[in-house]
């Protein structure tokens, strides 16, 4: 017997260990309980043109799923796109009773509650709605509001902020397990991005490695206006496909991407680069690896931001803690963006 | 029925709320044990002149001490100093055990284990003997290995490693939780030190405050060797003693303040000082506070190092990892001291 609560958590994970490959459609996880309440079906969203989650659940479930539960993070679809509506899956399957945390936000696609009611299954909509929505959806649903992908700023800084050497080497600024957390991290997005001078002074590849069961390797892009990243660099290797973009800004950067069906974006620059997104209001989360050493001098985490004063500062909010081996991992969401909209917040 | 882990456990507590009020003394805790193992007595060092901490413990146990056990951070004194031998206060009392965390490192003092046994006592030396050494014990086991004052170097960095804004602000880099652990910290210190920077630039009053229980203020010492600190500066209000030091740099100041018995000073300096006690190895922990905002300018943790490569950087290790409201605290330890003295080991 399978609680509920339980259910629905494993739902996440299950959307989260899509998140990277489902791409312009969203990273959802269902799981499909029997009459007496025992998982009997697993799914999550399929590479686009595949089956969603409830397909995938329902059908490891088979005959078990009738007068059950299906418990997902996004409410069922309705519509008919390259795969059938979920709502008629589900109704077909005989299940009892749907379970769903969000609500489907797009006119599209919505609806799948409504039918499956008009049907006589019990619909439970909103069920640890916060959750879902903080999880694997987000890139997704910041991309129905926006209309642009989700940007996860990754950065590795010594104690004093510092993300190179003066001699603007950075390898290696964290140890392995943080190297480890950021491949995973690739993973799970679209694209990873760096400028030509990240390109340049450290040649990254840029690739997914060492991360069991992945299977998809994201769009290596660098912003590189003038030309200078040489065709020899790693990023240009055959490991993964490569767009080198000459976009003036990071909102032309990110519409290009969108067009290409990038929803989640793993930000990678250097300090250029991080500054451009920051003043432009377009970073979403900051996943900061702090390394325990002290260097005194060297490039800092971003270049100026056009902030003279404390009370200027860009906000965070701080999302959790971990300790990676020998460094410390900490992810933050912006709770303010760039000043530069809002000047008259930061006066004294 | 109280385990001996648990004593020790929490003789190490006792040794902690007394730090800071000992010097030159250690602050040691012990715990009284009756012969059926209950809690009969706990004790902590007194400021100078009064009783060691088995005294305090057995004063307050009585003739249940009788046939019980001594449960102690450091090695009882078998010295008549101040106060007499605890070693013969213990055998007075009639304990049949004594536990002890770290034998007695310097000659002086040494022997109370070897008197207690010569009168049948069971003494145990070395129990869970890193623990205890890393605690309220290290500022006083420094200072006997090295005769200088342990140094803890707090500082407050946004995530870029500013700790001030570019117009030289620092008000507040962190919140109130923040603020309300350096009060605690700087209650746990013989000494509060900034150099002429800091106290010009924040006026700060580097008192304790509103940390319950606190009725000692640590000596304030400002580091100004072309007296530019006004005597109106809040530094020399009547909260607390100040020393205004000439010390040409920070081996010579902490050679002050270790003749005026400080054994554990907090550093709260800008990045001119905390650049000159790195340089010289005089730093042996750091609290940072990190808080969730970004400058892109203004002062960083440190100044120049001297170090030019990855490869050089001054390593720490992690001790733990806090969060304090919306701050994290990190401590951490140096693994390597400035490369200054071992510039071989910094080649590549
Ligand atoms: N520790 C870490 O996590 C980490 C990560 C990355 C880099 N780094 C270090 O950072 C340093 C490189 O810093 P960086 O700032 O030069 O790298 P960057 O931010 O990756 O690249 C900057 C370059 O991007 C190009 N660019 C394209 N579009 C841009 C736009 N809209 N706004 C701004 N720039 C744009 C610019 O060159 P064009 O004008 O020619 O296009 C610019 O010079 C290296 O030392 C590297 O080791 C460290
Ligand atoms: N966020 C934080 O945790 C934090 C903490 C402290 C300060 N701050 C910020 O840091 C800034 C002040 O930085 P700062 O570097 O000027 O402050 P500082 O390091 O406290 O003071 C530097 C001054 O100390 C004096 N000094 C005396 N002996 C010295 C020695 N051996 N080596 C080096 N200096 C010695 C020097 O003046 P003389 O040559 O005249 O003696 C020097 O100018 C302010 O903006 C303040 O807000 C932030």
């Amino acid at each position: 017997m399978t609680t509920l609560a339980e259910a629905m958590r494993r739902a996440r994970e299950l959307g989260w260990s899509v998140l990277g490959r489902t791409s312009p459609n969203p990273a959802v996880g269902a799981v499909v309980l029997d009459a007496a309440g025992q998982v009997v079906g697993e799914g999550a969203t399929a590479p686009p043109g595949g089956p969603h989650a409830e397909v995938a659940a329902l059908a490891q479930a088979g005959e078990r799923a009738r007068g059950g539960t299906a418990v997902v993070t996004l409410e069922p679809c309705d519509h008919t796109g390259r795969t059938g509506p979920c709502s008629v899956a589900l109704l077909a399957a005989g299940v009892a009773r749907v379970v769903v945390a969000v609500p489907e936000p797009t006119g599209q696609a919505g609806g799948g509650a409504e039918r499956l009611r008009a049907a006589g299954v019990a619909v439970e909509l909103g069920v640890e709605q916060a959750e879902a929505e903080d999880g694997a959806l987000a890139p997704w649903l910041l991309g129905v509001r926006e209309q642009r992908p989700q940007v996860v700023w990754k950065v590795a800084a010594t104690l004093d902020g510092r993300v190179a050497a003066a001699d603007g080497t950075s390898r290696w600024v964290t140890g392995p397990d943080a190297r480890a957390a950021v491949h995973r991290l690739r993973a799970t997005c679209d694209a990873v991005l760096v400028g030509s001078g990240t390109a340049l002074a450290d040649d990254p590849q840029l690739t997914v490695r060492d991360v069991p069961g992945a299977d998809h390797q994201p769009l290596r892009v660098v912003l590189d206006r003038r030309g200078r990243v040489p065709a020899t660099a790693r990023v240009h290797d055959d490991a993964a496909p490569t767009l080198v973009s000459r976009a003036a800004g990071p909102a032309e950067l990110l519409a290009e991407l969108w067009d290409r069906d990038a929803r989640r974006v793993l930000l990678e620059g250097g300090p250029t680069l991080a500054a451009a997104f920051l003043r432009a209001g377009l970073v979403d989360e900051l996943v900061l690896h702090l390394a325990p050493q002290l260097l005194g001098a060297g490039p800092a985490l971003t270049g100026d931001l056009g902030i003279t004063t404390m009370a200027g500062a860009l906000q965070w909010r701080m999302l959790d803690v971990t300790t990676l081996g020998r460094d410390v991992q900490v992810r933050y969401r912006p709770t303010r963006h760039t000043g530069s909209p809002r000047p008259t917040e930061e006066g004294n």
